[in-house]
């Protein structure tokens, strides 16, 4: 009997956002593993079982949840936004080369969501409108002069810049030095847009700059979107105003 | 009468990877605008209308779609993959800022969906496992040096790179002189994955390295990830390889 995993994309949390692929692949779940949070928006199955983890377990959930399925079941790791961005895509994959040869002969799917930052970007406009790059600024697994250096050059060259996990409780003053670094090579006036919980009771997006970056509220679940030399903010009379890169890039000087 | 305006993204074109949102938003459309080959994907309703456009008509199918939704109506624009990255989004953000100042009184929604580079990742593992960026090869918009600045940036400080548009029939050989570009930073083994069309009939998706990446068809509806320096391939018999990039970084040496 040959077992199937799933790694199934949440998108921000909102069913509205959960492809169809997605609803089906857990719908049809023996057994759900994520963490908890995550899990409770998944709507209940009879039947099925449930394994909510710690959000700092991801290689013991991917473990555990390709153990489940080499006994002949039907798994289904579930992740928030999309599993191929900073979340449970590449924490099984590297499980599986580093597990168990006959992990390799499980059925393994991955199915896409809509990742924080396209979640943010849609709510304000199109800020990823042209090149950009996605940065997590965490340093539990990279050391922090390697996300400098990637400030520096996505900065430098002209990318937009979409930040995941920008702030945690260890690490309270990280964000502040990415906006320092951002900085040296980009005005004090450039977008910056803070995205939370889209689609969720508790939403939160603004508009702010670079110089005032800093001073704005952010956790673990704030998605920031940091914008190009270019990026516009277009007021609208009784509206939110507009954010957006514009398709045709002028020469940048870095 | 205030119009509403929507900018819907299709995701990667099989309805398995339409949002609930953007479902909506399409089968409750007066009119809807947008490339025809898109259109055609989009299910009929009565008393819908239906406005095809030519792919290089981004900026007036934009000011033809508010214009229409100026006069009251419930407009769509559709757009394929994520409307924020290089798609319709920053298109009508530009026409609502340079249009007439009503345009700005609309009620102008994004939703977004599926981009390809995650349908891509995630069809063959997690290659955007860690930083990344998202760059268009079109140089319609922006001058050739500045992709190659971006290319070198990216590439040296160890981001995966998803290439969109790689290749058109008036500029055959830049995806050439990118892959040229990237060889300056990037072993000849670097995984490169092909992707086009996927969840459609027509799905083809591959994987091959920095040395023989030039030789692989391309069109402007493939979309390429370049991986990094750590970028895994996992053999599995009788299966396709994953292939992801790990959550740790090493240190990058460029």
């Amino acid at each position: 009997m040959s077992g199937r995993l799933s790694v199934v994309g949440l998108g921000p949390g909102d069913a509205r956002y959960l492809t169809p692929e997605a609803s089906a692949a857990l719908a049809g779940a023996d057994a759900l593993y994520g963490y908890g949070p995550y899990l409770e928006r998944v709507p209940m199955v009879a039947g099925q079982s449930r394994h909510p983890s710690d959000n700092r377990e991801e290689s013991a959930r991917a473990a555990a949840a390709l153990r489940h399925a080499a006994r002949g079941a039907s798994v289904a790791v579930v992740s928030g936004g999309d599993p191929g961005v900073f979340a449970m895509g590449a924490a099984v994959c590297e499980a599986i080369e580093t597990g168990p040869q006959s992990w390799r002969t499980l059925d393994v799917t991955v199915v896409p969501g809509i990742t924080a930052m396209l979640a943010v970007a849609a709510r304000i406009g199109a800020p990823l409108g042209h090149d950009f790059c996605a940065l997590s600024l965490s340093d539990n697994l990279k050391p922090w002069d390697l996300i400098e250096r990637r400030l520096d050059a996505a900065a430098g060259a002209g990318f937009a810049i979409a930040l995941y996990n920008p702030v945690s409780r260890a690490r309270p003053r990280q964000f502040g030095k990415a906006m320092d670094r951002l900085r040296r090579h980009l005005p004090q006036t450039t977008p910056v847009v803070f995205g939370r919980a889209v689609g969720r009771a508790e939403e939160n997006v603004n508009v702010t700059t670079l110089a005032t970056a800093d001073t704005t509220p952010a956790d673990m679940a704030t998605l920031v979107i940091v914008g190009t030399r270019q990026t516009r903010v277009v007021a609208r009379p009784g509206r939110s105003p507009l954010v957006y890169t514009p398709r045709a890039a002028a020469e940048v000087s870095a």
